[in-house]
């Protein structure tokens, strides 16, 4: 830790199997970013319906910070969006091209799927031992909305999450706003999520990622849940919700941001 | 999030539409900032209302982790006020122009109203499923005293709350004081007010913001609840302490905070 | 927020009323910061003992982000000590004139009386109407062990705590170690005191600080207390610890620090 | 607090006692900061044990506020690695010289023992006064797996846990990566192993740090505990699981980040 950091291991692999093609070097990191942004989420919506004594807040600070550790391990290399709708909305800020859409997403998702089997590796003997189906304790980590939640308001509250996420990543790097460092960001993106699961976790569980919560459901498809169980509430399309509803925000808080904020803000010179 | 920040959209934007009036862009961003505040406040209320088992801090954190992305969010453009009480705190000290004073106060009341509002469309569906009248929860989002609490001690737990935001405030944008950037003032103020809401929150719930309480309950007012239900508790006018208290908070903050420290720090160059 | 800092009100202020005499100064700061820390910390308790269902990390945290913002208000001018465990500790060190010590514990001391009054008169309606005693709601604010702890172990508890908290108070002050810029330093001591009272708050209450334990219980005599409720726990003198046992540990912490880390660091120039 | 950080006591103690052999001075600071963390894990663990009504979080985060602290105090030594694991992944990543690794881990698990018997010491009152046998209370501290855990599964969960702490340790210090000061390393490593805890602390208690866990154990031996009580649970040695599995998630962990991310990540002067 004292100093250095370029190292003989890692010059040594640099010289032999750097990878130089950008979209490939990028789309790596989105998918072992959202790999661990999803296992964290999944494990910890596991162990928190393990016990119910838990504090309400474990599994929301628990999975957050692990997002905070992944945008610090692989931001400098793809920006660490590690998430399909903070890719959409700074590709219409403009701050990613959007040739490399299609490819986050396709590597989010597959991040997202595999993140999630290894956390249902990790408390595989669960089930079995606690004599609880996977039924029960699965559906905890994907979108749950609490009984009764018109899918209306499931997406009106993604919506709304996911655009003041974005308008946050977007003000965070704008570098007429309030010159956060790199470093900082994926802190001020944790606990800015984190207040959103504290105050909008009722309508549809807070996700507001749809890499984080349609890989999860693939995964629980390819586990051996039926559609009926781990696809829809009630026979109600609630992965719609989660695919879609970050989307929509994603974009709005995007077109927020730049026109009520971004296109306004003095250049460092003109500064009064 | 990879280094840029100044994109096409954003560029575009600022050609065609930018708002070079000072005032007109600074009220828009205290509109927006307050909005976003009112918006966590209000359904972190209502959430930790539905969730009775919810951790105490729950509603805390959250509502002040929005705060937090609040500021980074306007803060480039109008410094990020977000409550009438900071700005007249700041009038007073020299940091904020008069002229801006009542436009901010207007706007951030404006913002809070309709982030109010937005808060309570997202958990509209809520009381009519669970049951619940709005009469019971809606008042949990703004100054809301313990029973029995003298209307005295609803007034001097916001003075004391308020003065100390207010020293904290001015003290992190003094540049002869702890040198504070930018990037960190939004995050020591979310977990100051954090402090004061589980060390003063019982008189009259920590409130500190004369916006986001009365622009709360004038949206109660608009969507149906009476005026005694909303404005007054047992007949005493408590909007008074949330509308006032603050004020008279901010103002001595920054009154105390210059005479007792500002006043007397040494330059950079002088520093012993 | 924007920008200046530098002000009408503080700058007409600095040429009418600065006090040039450093001691006075520092001591005015360190009176007003400890006046703080105090006042949460007081209430913090009341508030904890008035609602049984409060997290029991409520009133630690609550009161340590109030500790930050004092820090953060009062440390450009007196390095905010706020705490004669810690002065001592600097003294030793060498980061602080020895001159400054019994200033800076009178008004430390002077200010804990003040901010506990203040507590005390911001709860007093509380036991009036909840028919509860004072008796048993101000110790609460105090040293106060779990029945059956002895004596030794409280003041084993408050060295062990008040000398790590020294330890990391002179590292983050040491140009030599991790260069922690001094906006940063206030949040990290109140994580750290943060982590005491979460691992080491059963013998004696982690309150690791002379001046806010003595003076509290100065305010609960003034206020009517007998001795024997405010000052001893079954005829025990428990102050004894809350006064020396930290002063003791700041000692300590001072020479642990300086004999194992920082007397052997490398300047920048040698780092290897 | 006040500016220098060079000091009389201080650098009298550098001239007169400075320990200039990097080893020692190194293997020192390892010894002092393992043992604050081991410290506050195991009387954070004893804590929480005493007080059942306690948050869930509060040992987690009490315990690991202790290890950011341990990282300030020592960081600027020896680096702060304060962890076998961590010491074996930079190792391998080449951020630290592979003759150091035996001096570490040794000067780590004896910090650890000695930490240990300290929390131990600090509490010895307790079961004496509760009427509790320390058989309860001390393996609260060390790794615990839920009733029922396989053994396989407590060793993926320390692979995985301890992988991702070292991938953002060595993330962390990359220059081509976020840029993280020094002085918030320690934060950041704080909050991921919260997160670990938190998402992944049923399967082995979330320990990931062989020092702290056979340091731990040791001491528990010492103290008179039997092998059957504290190295295995129902004959199944689960001390290997504290101690192998952190070191294989180390390695794997390093691997990990070099190949996936460090070997790609542009210089600077590349940034597109």
């Amino acid at each position: 830790m004292s100093g250095a950091g370029i190292t003989p291991f890692l010059e040594g692999s640099r010289r032999w199997m750097r990878i130089r093609n950008e979209y490939a070097r990028e789309a790596l990191a989105e998918l072992l970013g959202t790999g661990i942004v999803t296992l964290f989420a999944v494990a910890g919506g596991i162990q928190h319906f393990a016990n119910p004594s838990d504090d309400s807040m474990q599994p929301i600070f628990g999975s957050l910070f692990g997002l905070m550790a992944a945008i610090l391990i692989v931001g400098g290399s793809s920006g660490g969006h590690v998430n399909p709708a903070v890719t959409l909305g700074l590709c219409i800020a403009g701050n990613c091209s959007w040739i490399k859409l299609p490819l986050f997403w396709v590597a989010q998702i597959l991040g997202a799927y595999i993140g999630a089997g290894l956390a249902l590796a990790n408390y595989a003997w669960m089930p079995l031992k606690v004599g609880v189906s996977m039924n029960v304790f699965f559906p905890a980590a994907v979108v749950a909305p609490v009984p009764g939640t018109p899918i209306g308001s499931g997406f009106l509250d993604q919506i709304i999450g996911t655009s003041i996420l974005v308008m946050l990543i977007i003000a965070c790097c704008d570098k007429r706003n309030m010159q956060v460092p790199k470093a900082l960001i994926g802190f001020f993106i944790c606990l800015t999520i984190c207040g959103l699961a504290m105050c909008f976790g009722i309508n549809a569980g807070a996700v507001l990622n749809p890499a984080r919560d349609f890989g999860a459901r693939l995964m629980g498809l390819s586990v051996g849940f039926r559609s009926n169980q781990i696809m829809t509430v009630n026979g109600t399309h609630w992965w719609l919700v989660g695919f879609f509803g970050p989307l929509i925000g994603g974009a709005l808080g995007s077109v927020l941001y730049v026109t009520l904020i971004g296109a306004h803000l003095n250049d460092e010179d003109e500064d009064s």
